[in-house]
This record gives C-alpha cells, sequence and structure tokens, in this order.
C-alpha cells in the first residue's frame, strides 16, 4: 500500500492558527472585527493598489522568478547586492525555507516558549527538535537563556521576533547586535522583523546585511499586503545560497511583486500608518488605563492587556468574540493572561473599546 | 561556522526554467513575445478580475488557509468531499509538498526523461532518486517502460504529465486506469493535469476521486491565472493528510483564492478560451505543413514543432529569440529536436507565423 514518509509519523497534524473564516463558520458569526491576526487596519497603500489592479488583465503571466525588480529597489534601500536580498511567499515561505536548509533532523532549535508559532511548525515539521525557552515574567523574551540554551542544545538555529509578538517588546540595535555575539558562531540567527517597519530607524539594527543573521521582513504588516503573501530575507549571500537549491522558484505571485514594489515606494503612506497606529496603541493604553488593565509597551501594531490571569483572560476573549470581536491569546505561560489586540482604524477601534467594556463590567467583575 | 544541512550538499544549484525577464535583460530585448511558457494567451476571465479588482482594498488581509470557498465549489464540480480536495499554491507547490511526504532520500521517482522538470527538481532537492524512462520516438511518454521502471526501482512514485508537457500528447482515460492498475500498488501515481481542462471530458479520466492517485489541476492554463499562483490537488483524503502536516498554512494568496473561485463559475469563458485555442493550433498545424515542418499532435495550449535534429531546432530558437520571439527546446533527446511554441492570440500567431517564415528561409535553408 501506499505509505507517507516514516519521518512524518512522528509529526502531528497541527496548524499554527486557525483562521477567521473558520471561527466565523463554526460559531455561526455572520461578521468579525479582524484584530487578531494583526493585519493593517489602513489597507494597502493606494499607489499599490492601483499598480495591482492596472496589471490584473496580466494574471495569466508567472511573475519573474528573479524578482529581479523587487530585489533592485530593495537593494538601493538596504545598500546591499541583489544575492543578498531573497523575494518569497511572505516569511512563513522563508522561515520553512530556512529550517530546511539549517536543521537537519534531529538538532535543536531554540526560540521563546509561546513566541509566533510558525517557526516550531516548521522545525518540528522538518524533524528537528524545539528547544523552548520561557518569556520573563515581564512578558519580554529572555535572551540570556536563549544563549544559553543554544549552547547547550548545539542549536543552528535561533529565532527571535524583534519587535517580538506576541508580547509586543522589542530590543534596540546593540542589543540584537550583543545577542548575536553571544551565540555560538555555528548557530544562525533567524531575526523575523515582521514588524520592523513600526520602529524609529534610530533604535533598530542598521538596515544593513548582518553576518550569521537571517533578517526577515514582509510586506504584510505596515505595507497592508498580507493577503498578496510577500516577504524578504536580508542576510549574507552564502547564508541565502542554499535556499535558492530548494526554492520554489515561481512562488511568488505576481501581483504581489508589482504591490510591493510599489507600496515601496510610497513613503508618505508608510508614515502615515505609522502615525495613525501610534495614535490607536495610545488610545488602548488609555483604555487599558479606564478598565485597570495593565498593557505591555508595544512597538508593532498590536497591543497586549494583561488581565492577571489565564483563566481571566480565556474569559475576556470568548466573550469579545462571542460579541464579533476577534482578538487572540497567546496559548503559553507566562504569556497566557494576556489578550493580544490588533490596532484597529478609529472606528474598530470604538467598537472593541465599547465591547472590552460591555465584557470588563461581566468577566472582570 | 554557520553551515547548512549536508544533504544540500550533493545538490546542485539549478533552476527547472530561466524566466523570460531575465532573458530579455541578459540579451538586452526592449520586448518578448511570450511563447515559451505556456501562458494563456487569453488571459483570466473578465469575472476574474473584476472580482480581483474588488477585493484589492483587502489585501491586508490573509486568505483563508483552508481556501473553504473554493473547496466547496469545487467539490461540487468535482463530486467529491473536502476532504479530498486541497487549494496549493500552483501545482508546483503541490509537486513538492507530494514529493516531500512521498519520497525518502534516497528512494526512487519514475518520470518521463525530459518532462516538466519541476518534479525531478523536487524529488533531488529532496534527496530522492530520479528514473527517467526516454520518451518513445514519436514524441510520446512510454507508459510501458515507465510501469516497468516502477516496479524494478521500487518507486514510490510515479509522474505523469497528461495531458504531457512538452509534448503535448495526451492518453485517455481507460489507458490512464490501467497505468494505475499495472504500477505496483505501493506507487503513489503523480498525474499533472495542468492542461486538462483542453481535453474533452469525454476523453479524459473521469472528473472524480481515484484511488492510489494525486490528480493536480490548475488555474494557471485555461483560466489564465498563471501570475495569481493556484492549483489543487483531487486525491483519497487519507493521501492528502500527509500534506496537511507540512503545508505552509497560509501559503495561497487572497486574490488567487477570490479569482479562481470567480473562473470557476465563468463556464462560457472557458469554452470560448478552449475553442479560440483550437483554432490557434489548427493554424500552427497549417504553418508546418507550409514550412514542410511536421507538428506533434497536442491537447493542450501548445504544439510542437519538429525541427527533426536537435541542432537545427537550437538554430530556430535561437533565431526566433534574436527577434524577440520566446519559445522554448526540450532539453532531452528525442525531444530536443522540437521547438515548443504557446498558443498566442490572433496578432501573435501572426507575428510568429512570420518569424518563423523568415527564420526558415535562413536557418532552415
Amino acid at each position: 500500500m501506499i505509505r507517507p514518509n516514516r519521518s512524518l509519523d512522528a509529526i502531528p497534524t497541527s496548524e499554527p492558527f486557525i483562521g477567521p473564516e473558520r471561527l466565523m463558520r463554526e460559531r455561526g458569526l455572520g461578521a468579525l472585527l479582524r484584530l487578531g491576526a494583526n493585519e493593517s487596519a489602513f489597507g494597502p497603500s493606494p499607489l499599490a493598489v492601483a499598480a495591482m489592479a492596472g496589471e490584473l488583465p496580466h494574471q495569466s503571466w508567472y511573475g519573474d522568478p528573479d524578482s529581479f525588480e523587487l530585489r533592485e529597489a530593495l537593494a538601493k534601500r538596504w545598500s546591499c547586492t541583489r544575492e543578498e536580498l531573497l523575494v518569497t511567499s511572505g516569511i512563513d515561505d522563508l522561515l520553512g525555507l530556512v529550517v530546511r536548509c539549517y536543521l537537519e533532523p534531529g538538532e535543536s532549535a531554540v526560540a521563546s516558549a509561546g513566541t509566533y508559532p510558525t517557526f516550531a511548525y516548521h522545525a518540528i515539521g522538518h524533524g528537528g527538535r524545539i528547544v523552548g525557552v520561557p518569556y520573563r515574567e515581564d512578558g519580554r523574551p529572555d535572551l540570556s537563556q536563549l544563549v544559553r540554551a543554544a549552547h547547550s542544545s548545539r542549536a543552528t538555529l535561533c529565532y527571535l521576533a524583534n519587535p517580538d509578538n506576541p508580547s509586543g517588546s522589542f530590543f534596540d540595535g546593540d542589543t540584537i547586535a550583543r545577542l548575536r555575539s553571544e551565540l555560538p558562531q555555528a548557530t544562525l540567527l533567524l531575526l523575523d522583523e515582521a514588524y520592523g517597519e513600526f520602529v524609529d530607524s534610530a533604535d533598530a539594527l542598521d538596515e544593513r546585511v548582518v553576518p550569521g543573521v537571517v533578517r526577515a521582513r514582509t510586506f504584510s504588516k505596515v505595507y497592508g499586503l498580507a493577503g498578496a503573501r510577500i516577504g524578504y530575507a536580508v542576510a549574507p549571500a552564502e547564508l541565502l545560497a542554499p535556499l535558492l537549491k530548494v526554492r520554489l522558484q515561481y512562488g511568488v505571485n505576481r501581483n504581489a511583486q508589482i504591490g510591493g514594489l510599489a507600496a515601496l515606494h510610497d513613503a508618505s503612506f508608510v508614515r502615515e500608518v505609522v502615525a495613525q497606529n501610534s495614535a490607536g496603541l495610545a488610545q488602548y493604553v488609555a483604555l487599558g488605563r479606564e478598565l485597570g488593565v495593565p498593557t505591555l509597551p508595544s512597538r508593532t501594531n498590536f497591543l497586549c492587556f494583561d488581565f492577571a490571569t489565564a483563566e481571566r483572560a480565556a474569559a475576556v476573549l470568548d466573550a469579545l468574540l462571542a460579541r464579533g470581536v476577534w482578538t487572540r491569546r497567546p496559548g503559553v505561560a507566562p504569556l497566557d493572561r494576556y489578550v493580544r489586540v490588533t490596532v484597529g482604524d478609529a472606528a474598530a477601534r470604538a467598537t472593541f473599546a465599547a465591547e472590552l467594556r460591555a465584557v470588563s463590567a461581566g468577566a472582570l467583575a
């Protein structure tokens, strides 16, 4: 009989995320306020929409497998060569490629326990071992423990989201440089900077190629193109070379390439999104203060409300969902006492505030 | 130092295809008539374009990871369950998933030597062994030798494109059913039906789930959505289950899901494309007859011109390219004496005919 590879037997059928569409179907909800996946409330740049619309009649053509024009534009922005850039079908695709190329079955990868789950999904899917390092009580990744775990487990990969998802916390460029220097030289640092554009460049790691680091960037967040599935790696060319042996050559869709290129050139739109997002974060902080619910500092387009216990956080999440507001609760302690809420536009924030007040009166009483 | 997995050492850096954009850059060509990748000359359905355009402002939302609505629609068409359908980021993505799940490193996969190369790319990339069965002299896959090779190599996978790419040939449903019955029971038959919609349903394998077979379908060809990257598998649920453990959950882009669904419902557009394509094929056959160049029967949106020797075919391909007409020549004998030409629209066919006449006067003299 036909039998799948034995290595798959040990891999559970799991899903990093349940999509909101399934939640709606299963709960019989007609509409859902999407504040659970950190999708941009401010949409794609109008320039990107116009560029994509103009190209739709040419969807019968494949995209350029080299993503040449986009890499040219990115190379200018990052002051690097095209060979130091790889365009992928979103960061998820890139995480899978890095794991496939740098994590042999049985080898260890280090990550914060409860961080963005798709990295662990790939690591387990490729037969690797995930060494999960607990978050600190204040919700921040524990860098010194990540370093220690990388040494003790002889990890070939260390994954860090910075700014972090789901906590929203951020380490500045100097701290990340120190992390790299303290990790074993043989450990690749996979730095997921999906929310990097929300951080002032003065605080962040310079926009450049860093030895021993694969930096993952995306058009899904500040650029508002999550549905288009496009992201990229910035890394030394020799770290990217193995990925070119196995990547899906025609994996990036044409519309995403065109939209991404247009979005990249719309700097004023990005500034406007960042400004509106900051205003939204401030409103969430004020809402938390009003309700007596502490919030975590965030350098992203989402914010965690701290409901003190996992039980209370779960009750709030469920109550919000029943009222048509989709948020998310991290699954692992100590983060499981948070409810993570995406910054909505003004109308969505008003709805969320009203619903959280109503829920609080009940669940938090 | 950071070192990629040792298993990658044996894998060459290769590309199944060079994209036309790179050809243009390297040859300094300002424009290229795209007749080399079997992209539909008739574009996407206007209904699909309208649906995709309407959704562009929502590209900030991820697509439904379950592709629920599209699978619902496909389940009706195929009289099967949603669990017997998996939507992927084009057939290339699906081929990679099937290889990853059913071909252990060192195991053998059987395919015609010179068929659609992305299957072999994935098989080699996953450490498998490709057993290539030569095409017959008439350009058709050699089914009895494929069966023999599958038995002798204990192949876990047998790949067949039907209709075939690059030859354009086709085996009817009864022949495919016989192939399945003659293959080892432990061999999964991966049937790439990218061009299946160009074949009269009376001749083809029934539109149903076939035990022991993963059927690959795409929106890239007759539906004109190659750039959108969307395809699907039709197979027994137990054959698809392992793929769900490792697939990129959010890999299919939102616009592709929306465009694919709209395209599926535009049956009259598909009929029109098939009719125009048939007219185009007939013109190519007449052109070959006029120039004394035999053509192969084709049940696809492309056709092979037989230039008798690999040298002549290469000369014709190069001469056409120098004149701005991009076609393709299969790389492996006995197919390497063909030039494969996509059916263009009426204007493109007229240009191609004029250029081939001009080239023939030279290269074929």
